[in-house]
């Protein structure tokens, strides 16, 4: 096929409506689960002013924004998460709802990044939050909702495991050492990078600091104590049975300079992907957005749309749940074949009542041959085919799976009729 | 309050839980009219490069667009609408499938307009599509199936009209007045802005074609023939006993230049708001959008979130609908309460149990005194409290509308029990 005249811009996606299903399986599957931890959705613009996520990043997210000035001169940028964005509506809103918030969102981020297997410019993002509460009970619920969050999608104990981590550990670590509290930020930094240090550079930046790798890798490897908050997040987390799904790796200390506590990151169980989502615990990002106005403890969650279809597809029982639930959904319940032409307003009238019962239903919309009609109902994928004709209101009913025929009358009673044998 | 630090931009809007599911009840009220007609969902992306859009539109959306130039030098847009995208879309794939396509899209679209009342600079639109049919019997099924979707929302005959004309019709004039073809789209240019002249300066404009108003206001007052295609739409809504909510109106012939034949747009009966949605016959644009390589006739529907939100508030039977669907969605089914704190595990454990069988579970994350943990219950729209105490197994159950109280024990069957008490 020649190239088309069109295309979409590098690291943008159409969903065809294959893709827009798998999308909107995640989405339902993200919604359900919310909705069962008790949490309610709200959503924030795409667009925002640029200086909020500078705010927000400490100018760390700068070279990765999709920034640019809009028509009234404003320094706008499509928004790489939502977070900022939440923090913002919270200063404004937070006053009007009991604590703590149990929040969710659903959406769109964007940034300009090479794009690259498993890394698009724009992606879904599921974050949910959890305000008001600083206690680690919140961050074991949260972890409970995202291990929910992966067994309902078809994963079973040991596909996946969750990291688990606190940045409490390393203040301490950082404060017995000495250091300061830039120094400690540093820390942060080269521990969060240990795992992928292909230049080398890290122990030279370590004993900048005065520590050598191997008195880090024995901090993480061998703990001397964990902190109080990760005891409660394991005995919480044992309590319901989901112990084994999560392991503490203190080398996890996530990127962003905002998280003030537990943190957390999912992997494959071969950890052979990049994390499919992460999170922790974010105190001080409110008061901060707000200029200390509000002051309000946080611990939230985020995971994007494509590393997790990537792992489904990889995973053959998540997968093969997902396509179970794929097929259930069809676009088509009743398709009606027209065999007289004289009874089109049968069809209509008739088409008109099932779907405002609420059955789906379709038919060819221009004269098409009696073949071509049956040929049309498996297309479209439907379980039964309707043949209205010379002889209505009798009518014969073809299940479109075995071929079976059935003799009914079009009567008040059809919808039921029909969806009896819709429920087989 | 002072004033928050940081705000959303002019024209964007933040959706708090309340709005959001208010945004969530229209757009599960498009996918179920959807599914029952058999429409599949898909998805483009937000950010397209402008040339698509000028394209299609000859340049008369240029001044609303919300374009900017990106990291990369590309000349970019935030979506105005979809069906450009749809019809790049449609230029690289749709010889997979079989034809007619049903298709819609719920997703957001961006103007740079200067915002006011029911003008964002953002809204949400619901794209539906039927493409690759020729027969006017698609345009009928599509206008019916903007009724049901109003119907479903709550609104009853008389609460809207459909206003229904023809291009043409237009077309057809012009050529008997012997109008060029240029001539033909400033009539229609002219007949689009007929009712709102208020600079009066379109007598002068009709002039220079020959033409006077008052000719004009007969051919719509007093039409000397409706088209074939508009005869087949109206028999066609009669058979499906929806004929009363359509009128003629040959004044509407929307303003994209890129409509061919019929064209219709959804008021409230007083006419008292701009149109609520609107749509028609596209029969060149897939061909435009490809050069010419794919030739697809198409109609299609769009209706913003904006104007029909105002409307359904203002429509007394749409409104009560509404919130009766938005009271009956809790964020909370079952709130347990821990009245022993020896028992915290219990109530974890419980919990997943609950939340794995579908059912929305919260409770009191730090420890609470007993009078709170209820008032939090209250708070959480929960219909059922269930008091953990010393006595577990063995606990008591309160019906929050009713404060009635039954004793129970928490055994294998406890998800049943309590799903019956939800069902109530």
């Amino acid at each position: 096929m020649a190239k088309p005249v069109f295309q979409s811009l590098p690291g943008f996606r159409d969903f065809r409506p294959e893709d827009c299903a798998v999308r909107n399986y995640l989405f339902r599957n993200f919604r359900e689960v919310a909705r069962r931890y008790g949490f309610v959705e709200y959503e924030t613009p795409i667009v925002e002013g640029t200086e909020l996520y500078l705010k927000k990043s400490g100018g760390e997210l700068g070279t990765q924004l999709f920034r640019f000035e809009d028509q009234g001169g404003r320094d706008v940028t499509l928004r790489p998460e939502v977070t900022a964005s939440l923090g913002r509506l919270l200063t404004a809103c937070q006053r009007d709802y009991p604590k703590p918030l149990r929040w969710f969102e659903i959406g769109q981020c964007f940034r300009y990044e090479k794009p690259q297997a498993g890394r698009t410019r724009e992606f879904y993002q599921f974050n949910v939050d959890l305000i008001g509460e600083p206690n680690a009970a919140a961050d074991a619920e949260l972890i409970a909702l995202t291990i929910e969050l992966m067994r309902e999608l078809g994963f079973q104990k040991g596909d996946f495991v969750i990291r688990l981590s606190d940045r409490a550990y390393w203040q301490s670590f950082a404060e017995a050492k000495g250091l300061s509290e830039e120094q400690a930020a540093e820390l942060l930094q080269i521990v969060d990078k240990l795992e992928r240090d292909k230049e080398g550079t890290l122990p030279a930046k370590l004993e900048a600091l005065g520590l050598t790798v191997e008195e880090v890798q024995t901090a993480i490897k061998s703990p001397s104590d964990l902190s109080e908050n990760l005891n409660t997040v394991l005995s919480n987390l044992e309590a319901r049975g989901m112990r084994d799904d999560v392991e503490v790796d203190l080398s996890i200390v996530r990127g962003l300079a905002y998280y003030t506590g537990v943190v957390f990151e999912i992997f494959d169980a071969k950890k052979s992907m990049r994390a499919v989502a992460g999170g922790g615990r974010y105190d001080s990002l409110v008061s901060a957005l707000s200029d200390g106005k509000v002051d309000l403890p946080a611990v939230g969650f985020a995971i994007g749309d494509v590393v997790i279809r990537d792992l489904i597809e990889k995973t053959p029982h998540a997968l093969e749940k997902m396509q179970a639930a794929l097929k259930a959904e069809t676009a088509c319940d009743v398709f009606l074949v027209l065999a007289d032409p004289e009874k089109q307003s049968n069809v209509l009238a008739l088409a008109s009542t099932l779907r405002t019962a609420g059955i789906a239903v379709s038919y060819s919309l221009s004269p098409t041959k009696f073949a071509k009609q049956f040929k049309a109902a498996e297309q479209a994928g439907a379980a039964l085919a309707l043949v209205i004709g010379a002889e209505f209101p009798e009518a014969s009913l073809k299940i479109v799976a075995t071929r079976e025929e059935v003799k009914l009358t079009i009567d008040g009673d059809i919808k039921q009729t029909l969806s009896q044998y819709l429920k087989k």
